[in-house]
């Protein structure tokens, strides 16, 4: 019978495998990959191969050849037999010198764009129809492992703070954000919706874990389409018990945010090199009140305030710019929003009851993240219910938390697309979600 | 101005940094935890304090006070301050006598089940409706922490191997498993679905990674209610390029499995401990054909074979129970599905065209993962749809990846919360979702 033990299998070398080759190790190598680019130089065919964790470069030397013709295309699968030699102008510095080439499989029609152009000249309406080629560039493909090494940062920091993943349902009986931005569904009879956020399944588990987080989609029916909405998007949501204020939970973005970034650098260099990412290097992050945030901005650029109680993505824009001016800093938390833009679980400031110990963080000059402390007391929170027009005997299971016990605490949400466009300083928040659900759409 | 700096702002010792204190450092610490249980033993008070990583027992001396009164109280939040101590009697061989008390938090109302209790007596449908205080149970929270240790071990041993993290979108245009168990969802006036798998994008992105996994979220409108099905689920997908055979992916699976269950007897060992889990030792698992599947087990049990195409539940245990028996195997992977049950990217057998180059793979009797290796030729693909009666005109997108190139791949979906279920002996999905959804359930 036949059995499997797990091991390894590896027939070929990865490109890490061939950057680690030392001579006399460099003859009769194998590897695989895709044809992502031939160029002919001075008389000389270079094959550049795309890999798993990049690009290699092979010479060819069967000009005129059968095999040619077979072999020199686009998109071909094969596998290449050969010796590894130092061209310093070669990518990593390495080349193949093919001995023998195996085609293993052959696109049916050619590329109708030349994906291996670095600037892509594509506008961004119509790579997002073609997403499932345009991905094979160099450049895109950067763009989402940027996004996953970000991930990996955040979720190392977060195991290393003893934190527990969660896995909160999707498909829920009421919405955690309230207002109209939830998407319906027919539940077996009965009227269902997408989560907006994790957040009763995170506060839930509080009593049970202390510190909780999840990574995973969230979904908002905003009928606007803008440059940094997503109608479903990936939301970074920690959450923290036994706090004594909501700084506790700033911090802790810190340091989950210093940790990342300095996990990218070490990991991520390749990507982030090819992408012209430029990574904030700092010690502090500063933290400023929602009002004086909006007086400062009005006062420096000499702009109205025009409504006390909201920030218009102008004026977030305008916070980041003068803190990036005056204090040479990518990122503020903004603190203390107004109770009437904060849903009904934010605390509120007993110092000053219109306002929530609340925060946001705007990096380069816009909301990444939204967090707070919570209310933990039952009576408290069935009072902020009914202030905000909500009947409590629509949360029962919700209060239950707050019901039978529960410490302080508070959390975040993260937008991972947006805060990967800031830091890779793209325009549009569709330049860092794969296969983007705005209100136009579905498809890919 | 007020600034924070992400250095870890550590007040309380946690388990861990309990469990290492040396002699000299064992006075006047502090920790907090949450009141799990009060025992009087021999007048002495015993209060045991629910934390992160598992429990503590405090030494309380202070009878008939005020403070008794208020302290003295199940799901109490409280901060301590103490001396520790060893006593070979208390979890983890140690104690703290208390010195000092403070209450942070208090519930509304006492719990209305003895969520202490070990066995909990109460029944699966009862438990699920107070899920948000029954985790609150040691055995309970430990369920889901084995099933935390599980995503942490496949997805280590997954970014080991050189798989990159995707996020593909829920909300879709057409399913990918085909059938009527699909949601529907209104998207600003279109028709959409939500995912029942990652099979489209993972595939779309094998000529751009290789190799991609992603643990997330499906959604099954499954009609009937069994032990086995949740109508949400966590799959672990993965898929990889460049595949000699399907055997290559049945490979990587039972490395992945074998690395992550290694990973949990040495993080996870206080957990497993608790719900007393059985966790496998083997070296290999065996393969075994869909047709000799069912003819071993009908031989061995004397069970006549209803339907050559299908795998009855009933006979899955049947095939589980036999390799138990005969091969001391707690797996199997059954092999070369009928073209009839597997989707339309699935390979056919060349050898056979009755059946598909795929598997699932049986955990103590139980299906826990689908894989195969799937069509990568354009046209074989198109026939392979018109054969089923799909029009490929629907799936334009996702036939980019074949009409533009990609290499010979595979890969799989495992069910998270089945997985968990057959490693603990449970015999109730319900009892590794923390929060399941089912025909019945939305709530909480």
């Amino acid at each position: 019978m036949k059995t499997v033990d797990g091991k390894n299998i590896k027939r070929d070398l990865c490109l890490f495998d061939i950057l680690k080759l030392k001579e006399g190790e460099r003859e009769g190598i194998y590897t695989h990959g895709t044809v992502y680019s031939i160029r002919d130089i001075g008389g000389i065919t270079f094959i550049i191969l795309r890999k798993i964790n990049g690009l290699i470069q092979c010479v060819y030397d069967k000009k005129g050849t059968e095999e040619e013709k077979k072999i020199l295309r686009v998109e071909n699968s094969v596998r290449v037999k050969g010796n590894l030699v130092e061209n310093e102008k070669a990518p990593h510095g390495l080349e193949i010198l093919v001995e023998d080439i195996e085609l293993i499989s052959v696109p049916e029609k050619e590329l109708p764009i030349k994906v291996n152009d670095y600037k892509l000249d594509i506008a961004l309406e119509n790579e997002i129809a073609v997403r499932p080629i345009i991905l094979r560039n160099e450049r895109r493909r950067s763009t989402f492992k940027i996004e996953e090494g970000l991930v990996r940062g955040f979720r190392k920091y977060l195991e290393g703070n003893d934190f527990t993943e969660i896995f909160s349902p999707k498909i829920v009986a009421a919405g955690a954000e309230g207002g109209s931005n939830i998407f319906k569904l027919e539940y077996f009879g009965k009227k269902a919706y997408l989560a907006q956020s994790p957040q009763f399944y995170k506060q839930t588990l509080i009593p049970v874990y202390e510190r909780v987080f999840e990574i995973a989609p969230v979904f908002r029916a905003e009928k606007h389409n803008t440059m940094r909405h997503l109608n479903e998007y990936i939301s970074v949501d920690f959450e923290m018990g036994f706090i004594k204020d909501f700084y506790d939970v700033i911090n802790m973005e810190t340091g989950m945010i210093k940790y990342a970034l300095s996990y990218l650098k070490e990991n991520y260099k390749d990507y982030l090199d090819i992408v012209k990412a430029d990574v904030p290097e700092f010690d502090t992050i500063p933290c400023v009140t929602f009002k004086e945030a909006k007086e400062m901005a009005s006062a420096k650029y000499n702009r109205p305030i025009r409504d006390p109680y909201d920030l218009e993505p102008e004026e977030e824009r305008l916070i980041g710019q003068l803190f990036k001016e005056d204090y040479n800093s990518d990122f503020v938390f903004v603190t203390h929003y107004p109770v009437k833009k904060r849903p009904f679980y934010a605390m509120d400031d007993p110092e000053n009851p219109k306002y929530t110990l609340s925060f946001d963080l705007l990096f380069r000059g816009m909301e990444v993240t939204t967090g707070g402390q919570r209310i933990h007391n039952y009576k408290d929170q069935v009072e902020k219910m009914k202030s905000k027009g909500l009947d409590p005997a629509d949360f029962e299971s919700y209060l239950m938390l707050h019901k039978y016990g529960c410490p302080p605490h508070g959390g975040l949400g993260m937008g991972l697309e947006r805060f990967t466009m800031q830091l890779i300083g793209l325009k549009n928040i569709r330049q860092t979600s794969m296969f983007p659900r705005d209100t136009l759409r579905l498809v890919p």
